[in-house]
């Protein structure tokens, strides 16, 4: 019998993380202090991040150990299982090869503790006793409590209201973890209080979320904050998935032609991608996939500018695609990935022409879930049936073209505490929806689009 | 640094399941019928399931093949990896070494699918078009589901009203894997109808819903019913897990002192210990703990009788233990394990002596759970958490000891969608609740004991 899931022995698990930037095509853009409009230098961040984590956001170093008591927890789950999706394959009668990889046997159900653990870490051995954060689905939220509940620090978590009012097992998940989760805008904060003031029954964002626990970091010098996309290092942290991937498709003596995953900040995305970019720099040809909803399309029809990572203008300005600091997606849309930016390495390597962004349409998302769960087993989180969307687009392609192509999906976790979406969409209550040109140039009023940089020209790197 | 889970490569995926019948120390009582109160034969159970599932009914053969069919869906999940618990091990401060079996991985979360797949498939090979069951937390019903949507088959459910209500998640889990999913008692039975007409806030229970299953396939030629646990061929599936176990213990060059699971119906607490209780027939020393919730005291309070498998008297008559088919636990019980009676096997076995039953308060079983995901990262199902009280208590009495000992804990399934019971813990709604003994008396008022079974004595086999 043909082998379905490919293991890495524990001892295989990678004993260091990737840094792209010491192979990106164009340096980065620096990010911009919002008062002086200087690059923001080490002390800027300090009030927020512990020292450890802004080195790692600056560095150019190629590999980055990985400390031993980070391994000792990520041995919890990894390295996670490569599988061959062959109920998936016979159900398109593809002759695409198709593997995903199973990020969702995390405790907490998706991608995020690969960042969440090495956070905590790097910040009780600096001297942290708090951490804030924000989350919106709530898989952030979940995977930093767990990491804090590991090393001894207390957690408080800014949760979307809107998220917090229909997710009530996610905050509990947080709750077991020993975390502290309330909605935003919340009262705790000024930033919550002037949004509430403005409106009482606002549902929440990411951007307000993060203004608030940015500010209740700041408020406290023995409190950090902790962010779970976007950043350099998140990325960076997040690489120990797509390092372990190389291997798997190494005993599985394939190489993928395509790599897909999906993006709302860009991390899971990231960590898949980024290691075989590198092969990609140096001339391999893989076509690398983000995939984004129509419904929130930073990648796909917002600019590359500097903008806030918040929406009370309290972060440094981020060289990223933004659809502008203000915008929030629109209440029909169900399957999450609702962040107004994305991670400036994830933007940049787009305009340099190494990643391709698409957009995809909810309802297909949803079918694409159904489709896998019935044939492959694992329900998907809502975000994850964006990237099997594009799975199933790809499959049918390479049928059509007759091609027996090698497909990679990051399955970035399970949606077994997202089924309300799934009843929305079962109960035929959701519907597509493509954000609107004049939304756009609304939310981008006050937003300049940076220069394009360099392209990728696979002869030169 | 120390191996944290054991995997089994997939080629070591035991080929064959184990009967424990072939190795009985006394001869089983036979199930008879409600009618005559003679033995049942085959004919008497052919309305209900498929030959293939009622020749595994009553064989003593000792080992019997798993399909190719049902191997290729076991190997989405299985092996299942075998944990260290370093991290519970140092917060008790125990020298006793804890392994657990995570049967969480399955894309239903729980071990049930181990017997919805093959029920599934030897109901396709016999021409069944559709499967009718019952589930109380959920769990079975959405491993079932999962199963019939592999083998393309029509899934119905009947739902306990009091968790159909508690966990939207769980139904949404079964529809998106196709099934049908109604609250019991539903309009849709005889049985369900004359509950309603007694009591129209009837909140259900399993011996209910396992009527109005029943009846449902007994009323069509193309329906056949699967049952979740109990009988000897769910038990002869849940094997395939102790079976990977013994495997796995020998790669960690350790065997069991103690193993322990939880038991409510009785099939994943018999398929962790059957394959090891063969050994304890042949000599072994190990103390193999069946955990049950005080409230549902069915092992360690109930007879060994003959007794309905449901409320309605539609069953045959089962030896084993049991509280009456009239029982429902108290509404203050929250975890899982609600059943009356236990697995004919599990009790006989009991009977002898080869199992030691255990009763634990649930105050006792959420504190362990939350102490097991802050140490070890897991949410552990409500059920499993009986198993861990049971672990914490074994691992402590080890450290006052001062023993060694290995203890090996069937971790059956995560509690991700069962986070209202958390809830309910955490707010300090719950409480213990110990049944009083004049309700035991009340409802094993018209049952009759069975003579005590042959004990069993390690130097005899």
């Amino acid at each position: 019998m043909e082998v379905k899931k490919i293991f890495l022995p524990e001892s295989e698990l990678p004993r260091q993380w990737y840094n792209i930037m010491a192979d990106m095509p164009t340096p980065m853009e620096p990010p911009l202090h919002p008062g002086t409009g200087k690059p923001v230098g080490p002390d800027d961040l300090s009030p927020i991040f512990p020292m450890p984590l802004i080195e790692q956001e600056v560095t150019s170093q190629r590999f980055i150990d990985i400390p031993e008591e980070v391994i000792e927890k990520y041995l919890i789950w990894r390295p996670t299982p490569l599988y061959r999706a062959y109920g998936l394959e016979k159900h398109l009668k593809t002759p695409a090869r198709i593997y995903f990889k199973n990020e969702g046997v995390s405790p907490a159900g998706s991608h995020k503790p690969n960042t969440s653990v090495p956070q905590a870490y790097y910040n009780k051995i600096s001297g942290t006793k708090k951490i804030t954060t924000e989350t919106g689905a709530g898989q952030w939220g979940s995977a930093l409590s767990m990491a804090c509940a590991f090393f001894g620090i207390e957690c408080k978590v800014f949760m979307v209201k809107i998220s917090f009012n229909q997710k009530p097992y996610r905050r509990l998940m947080m709750e077991t973890w020993g975390a502290n989760c309330v909605a935003s805008p919340s009262t705790e904060t000024k930033a919550g209080q002037s949004i509430l003031a403005e409106n009482p029954d606002s549902p929440g964002s990411l951007g307000i979320a993060i203004s608030e626990a940015v500010e209740a970091a700041v408020m406290d010098p023995d409190t950090k904050y902790a962010l779970g996309s976007v950043l350099n290092h998140v990325m960076l942290h997040q690489t120990v998935n797509g390092l372990e991937c190389i291997k798997q498709m190494a005993i599985a003596g394939d190489y993928p032609d395509v790599i897909i995953g999906c993006a709302g900040g860009g991390s899971n995305f990231a960590g898949m991608a980024f290691p075989f970019l590198r092969d990609k720099i140096h001339g391999k040809q893989i076509d690398v996939i983000a995939v984004e909803p129509a419904s929130c399309p930073t990648m796909t029809r917002g600019p590359f500018a500097y903008d806030f990572g918040d929406t009370v203008q309290m972060t440094p300005l981020l060289p990223m695609h933004t659809l502008g600091h203000s915008f929030v997606p629109a209440p029909i849309h169900a399957g999450g990935l609702r962040y107004h930016g994305m991670a400036p390495l994830v933007s940049q390597l787009i305009m340099s022409g190494l990643i391709r962004p698409e957009s995809v349409q909810q309802l297909e998302t949803f079918k694409a879930g159904i489709t896998f769960a019935r044939t492959e087993g694992f329900i998907s989180a809502p975000e994850t049936n964006h990237a099997i969307a594009m799975t199933i687009r790809e499959a049918l392609k390479a049928k059509e073209e007759g091609k027996e192509k090698v497909i990679l999906v990051n399955w970035s976790g399970h949606g077994l505490v997202d089924m309300a979406a799934y009843e929305a969409f079962m109960r035929g209550k959701l519907a597509d929806h493509a954000l609107p040109d004049e939304e756009i140039r609304r939310a981008l009023a006050d937003i300049a689009p940076l220069p394009k940089p360099k392209q990728y020209n696979p002869g030169k790197f």
